[in-house]
């Protein structure tokens, strides 16, 4: 039986419809991609800013097709073939396109080690602290949980924020770390629109921030319309995908 | 007032102990450790294995002392503390350590992208699958939560266990992806003997696999006694450490 998420608006629209389109012929790195996605957007936003050739392929994946369980077993879209080899999850995808591609300037992680490894700690936060926030946010169907999802989720954005060395996270260069928080900008609307949220609520620091960050080229050119289609189903809590079912019975997000 | 957890036995002991005291000379690297963490265990049988100098400095994290949190405002070991930088959370620790010394023989992480990024989908899969399964099964107070655990935690192992190459993980090579599961290993039994789990239970690959884990010399140098009594209040459910919190509320593990 079809579950609901399966109907879901077919492509890509806006500024990320032409961006697909200048994106179909065979590369070496093929793009598993749903045009909604944030965790998607991530990878994307670093194919962009990269310049890396990639052929974009749209993935329903909650049709769970048996072409593309081969590619990524937990049928989640961001994945990547590359030569033959599958890869997934998001941020693993935009350190392996470091890893893969030296040459391709700008690099998006600083070369000094210790460096690189505060990055992957505020990585590591914004997986922990604020993505899981922004679902039981949404998800919320009491005026109790979405108050105490609120609150989460401010705190998190502003002791985030507070961490910006200014424009970007790590200072003058746009890095991985505003790759991984960029779509999270990108969809804030929704929770203003629908749950009181306002940029302001996080502090001026993030507001500033965030203000930047949905202005960089390549967010805007990954982004799309439509997205209140998908996230209708997430605000009243019908959505079945695994983030979706995991936030309602508190378990851990894929 | 003082949390339960504040009352922990105060160092390490066993083979740990030794270990300990090799490590009590002023070094480059300052490792803020808890000898019952399996998570510092991951980071210091990358140290043990790769030969790198290091202070070893026992923390109580549940204290929470000023001086720990300058460290690591999260207040959780393990920490390391690089000519006068902070970092922390254990997996991170393990990669800086591949980055900062890269001198350090043996490299614990394949140099080929592809291969790293495959290294990475399998220590998320740990953290995401393994480790917060087996906190469900030691807090579990009802046979139900129990069975549930239970029946998680081995498939996770078993499914981990289908992907080893052999000897180890990623093949001949001791590599990131078995320092991350080991501490895990070592303290198997600790369900064995309380929540009716047994290693074959989770398959002949997974039996053979944590067999040979726990023989391995930075596994057994790292290893201490009495365990129990840090478990106990996992087992009774009433550990108050922030993985137990959120284990018990359906949160992110931190
Ligand atoms: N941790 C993954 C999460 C990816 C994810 O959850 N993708 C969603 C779409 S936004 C998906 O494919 N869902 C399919 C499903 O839940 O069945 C990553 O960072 O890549
Ligand atoms: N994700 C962290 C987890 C570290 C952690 O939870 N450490 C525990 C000890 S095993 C701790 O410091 N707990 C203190 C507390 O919970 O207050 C890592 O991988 O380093």
């Amino acid at each position: 039986m079809a579950i609901p998420d399966e109907q879901i608006f077919p492509h890509a629209t806006g500024a990320a419809a032409e961006t697909v389109q200048k994106h179909q012929q065979p590369q070496d790195v093929i793009f598993y991609a749903g045009w909604f996605c944030p965790f998607v957007q991530r990878t994307w936003i670093v194919l962009e800013e990269r310049g890396i050739p990639y052929q974009y392929k749209e993935v329903n994946p909650y049709k769970k097709e048996k072409h593309f369980l081969d590619i990524n077993p937990k049928g989640l879209v961001p994945a990547i073939e590359y030569k033959g080899n599958a890869l997934y999850e998001s941020m693993i995808l935009c350190e392996f396109l470091e890893d893969a591609f030296p040459e391709a300037i700008p690099r998006l992680y600083p070369s000094d080690a210790f460096e690189r490894a505060y990055a992957r700690i505020w990585i590591d936060y914004i997986a922990k602290s604020i993505v899981p926030a922004f679902f039981r946010l949404l998800q919320g169907q009491t005026e109790e949980k979405r108050k105490t999802a609120l609150d989460d989720f401010v705190k998190a954005l502003g002791a985030f924020a507070d961490k910006v060395k200014g424009p970007y996270f790590l200072g003058d260069q746009f890095s991985l770390v505003d790759a991984c928080i960029a779509p999270w900008v990108v969809r804030e609307y929704i929770v203003v629109e629908h749950r009181g949220h306002s940029r302001d609520l996080a502090g001026v620091n993030w507001k500033v921030y965030a203000d930047l960050l949905e202005k960089r080229p390549s967010v805007l050119k990954t982004g799309s319309e439509h997205y209140t289609e998908i996230y209708g189903r997430y605000l009243r809590d019908e959505a079945q995908s695994e983030a979706a079912k995991a936030t309602r019975s508190g378990g851990v997000i894929p």
